[in-house]
């Protein structure tokens, strides 16, 4: 088994490095925050309080943190994972970040030789717990071998999208879409609901034709239609819509740098903002029924 | 087996009289052009020269026409199907118009006390020929039950909406997801490959992800990703973008009776109009992805 | 001084009927309201309790009415106003309605040869109390220049547009345009307010430049900039978002059917939507600063 | 009269820096392209290859750059503009930035006691020419107040935004505004005309009217109209689409980091961004009415 760092034990990254241990690797871990670390002690994995102390001996290293500006901090500079990891180590980076920034990293990880990959997760907290995320990968095949292994331990699924920031790329187009469908299932529900339907029954209807979805078959946002989704419990858990405006914003971002059309996607964002400057932030995002139907 | 008239021989209708035909089904047909209704003498119908004509010795009316207007003008009036058919006779219309429209010929049949149903279809002329269309119904549960033996010589799936009109509000609201969720795609596709992702790696990463939709699976919008798609052979044959402009059309038009917010599929019916400005109303809807990617 | 029928007295038709009657005109009233129309016994005006009573001895009929609907049920028919006219009767329409429906009742009107023009108003309720009106006039220039002396008391400013249903085209070309430019206004405040720049400030710099439109101008949506504009008044009064809801529906009911591209038009009738949706209808339509800003 | 040092010598800068040379400051100029500062030898101007030696002895330096990473090029590092000024430098960017980069450019001057304004200038070549530009300045009163007789030097009006970076952002509120207007310009004239109307008596009446603005006023989009506007003369010449997809970019880059809510802003950098890849970019922003009104 091998050894691991690793950086960022936040509501994603703990239930991740957790089932790492449980599989019997030997965990170094890393926070900023003192007492985030210091509960994986009890675990069994080693507490570092610096970035080297944590990655100067790891074979692998997974970093998994809320921004393109954390990533470039922890990776670069003369106390950064790149300075104080090993020759041969491998670097997992798990957080979703702009694409850019992951290539940065990437070509500055190049310099020294050293394996990296891009692997943003999706599947939320719920998919970390159960070791059941799905990994989108960007960067060299071997590299994403040798990732393989470690990877199997927290997630389901893992897909090749390309090379460096290909993971980062293929999981915005994904969750733009996402958040573009959630929005529209919202509106076609509304407006059958409003024009006399059932809302289950026409979500049934839809669910075997061509207007189908994802959010519509198995996250459906109306209230009662399923009994499993967030909508039916208050829209309380699942994907906060904060979330999915951060997404929306990477999204975007790419976009602008490569001069895409999103003209859905810009409005999606715009209408996500308005719902969070409404308040609803940390409701699931498939909240933005509230914004459509009006309550 | 019933007698059944058909009126309205168009490039939906003509293949659905033909299936009828062929189940076994007595045949009387009608259309105001005259070469469309004589095409279907050699076919062993009986073809009329009149409404009155078509449908007073008819057991069941099926109509499927090209607009609103031509449904009230067809069903109502002293020579229209109302006044023209016996008491007892069953009438559907397949036509996609508004469920205002619908509506207003629903409550005129019910002072003839006529059973009527409104049962658009999906599935395009390709499940026209097939027989395999679906359609959508509204309309009271026993009139549907009558229906329901005609309409499986012509179609596979048949779901009940609701009351009279819903079955063009269901359309609708899929039809409308569908505009939406093409034009999405495209977007989310075009922002990959200008990324430099390979547009049937992340259709693939998606299709098994969250931002997965019917026109991503099954009808990718980029060119040779499928080879089935219309996007294959050069956006040929299919759903023109024109009809799903119409859709859109009607979907505002529902939209703006009930005041239901859809900003997502007004902006799409402005997206498609553009598409359409530009020459591409022949074409199969998922060709907005010239729209997006520039060619 | 001319014997006119005045029908529909409303917020706006009740004061600009009485500055007829200041004006020194001999007046016929009639409104389906009998409060509304007996209101006027005691300034002089005859009160008609039918459509036929109200014009059969008129030399000028105006009406003022809230829909085409309206319009139409009260020009057409057997009792209505083209059927009771005198033959030689100038008709006024300045109800805001569909310009489909105003050259509807134009075509009704000349088989009976009667002059007739749609001449639908801005300004206001305060705009018509002070007879200070703008009427944008579609129909014949001869008939327009009968109409000015009529039209001159009760507003200041006449212009031609052109053809019958043109003064309804020309209105809600205008109106999509400032509903876009006072939500456009908003934005850009909102812009500059949260990058720390002071409104007035910032309203004033763009009013010299590039920028500027008249919701910037003298109807500026940020409360406190101008003292006299419903924004510094908590948004009552004025023009409500309900009204300008109705103008960007009527324009987009137009753009529908000359497939005309309005993506901005449409998105604004989107968030005027919503913002009545959330309870803003009787508030001036500057209110929509609310939305954008959040508060 | 004050020695000037003049940084960046491109269509906008270089008349700007021979405005000047005619007004008899001492100018020393720079410009990474060797020819374009060349050009300025026979004007009087003297001719510095580096940036230490256009500043070192200058009073005031302007800086006239394409983009935020260029001025944060120019002005920070061992041989930028901050390490070589003398003490009491009073520095002018006139570049059109973001907010933050002008603002963070702004803090590092703070460290060396250099007093900075950014002035972003509207106006475009022909203003630049004639020294008629306006500046929209952020920064200090007082380092305003020792800016203005240069910069009445080359332009006519002079507004105080607020403190640094207040111009970027007022400048970009201004040009965003402009952006939406003239494309909504074009949607009210097109949705006119295409329902019948002339376009030169629309604009007369909505000029008159609570729809005008400074894009419909004086460089109306269709062509024919007004004889001066670009529209007039194919669109060549003025304000290129490319220029205003900057700005709206920009203003979309500072609503991100404020969260600002710009739906239609958002929107409308869509659009133009569609227009330039149609490969309009060169052409005056006027031109969008070719993508509404189909050419």
């Amino acid at each position: 088994m091998q050894r691991i760092a690793f950086l960022g034990l936040g509501n994603m990254g703990a239930p991740m490095a957790r089932n790492l241990l449980k599989a019997g690797h030997r965990l170094t871990v890393f926070d900023i925050v003192a007492s985030a670390r210091e509960s994986f002690r009890p675990l069994g994995a080693a507490v570092a309080s610096t970035i080297p102390a944590a990655v100067s001996d790891a074979e692998v290293v997974i970093t998994m943190l809320p921004s393109g500006d954390h990533v470039k901090a922890v990776y670069l500079g003369d106390t950064g994972i790149l300075a104080s990891a090993r020759a041969d180590t491998l670097l997992i980076d798990s957080s979703t970040i702009a694409a850019e920034d992951a290539r940065a990293v990437a070509s500055a990880a190049a310099t020294y030789h050293l394996d990296i990959i891009d692997a943003p997760v999706s599947g939320g907290t719920s998919g970390a717990e159960a070791g059941s995320l799905t990994f989108i990968v960007g960067g060299a095949a071997a590299a994403l071998e040798r990732a393989r292994p470690v990877l199997e331990k927290m997630g389901k699924n893992i897909f090749h999208a390309g090379d460096s920031g290909a993971g980062q790329v293929a999981k915005i187009c994904n969750n733009m879409l996402l958040g573009i469908q959630m929005l529209a299932t919202a509106e076609a529900l509304s407006l059958g609901v409003e024009n006399g339907l059932d809302p289950a029954t026409l979500s049934g209807i839809i669910a075997k034709s061509s207007g189908r979805n994802w959010a519509l078959e198995v996250y459906n946002p109306w209230p009662g239609v399923m009994e499993a989704a967030p909508a039916s419990r208050g829209y309380v858990g699942g994907f906060g819509s904060e979330l999915m405006l951060k997404d929306l914003g990477l999204a975007q971002q790419a976009a602008g740098a490569s001069r895409s059309l999103t003209p859905l996607g810009s409005l999606a964002q715009q209408l996500y903002r308005l719902h969070c400057q409404n308040g609803n932030g940390k409701l699931d995002f498939s909240s933005v029924k509230m914004l459509i139907a009006g309550s």
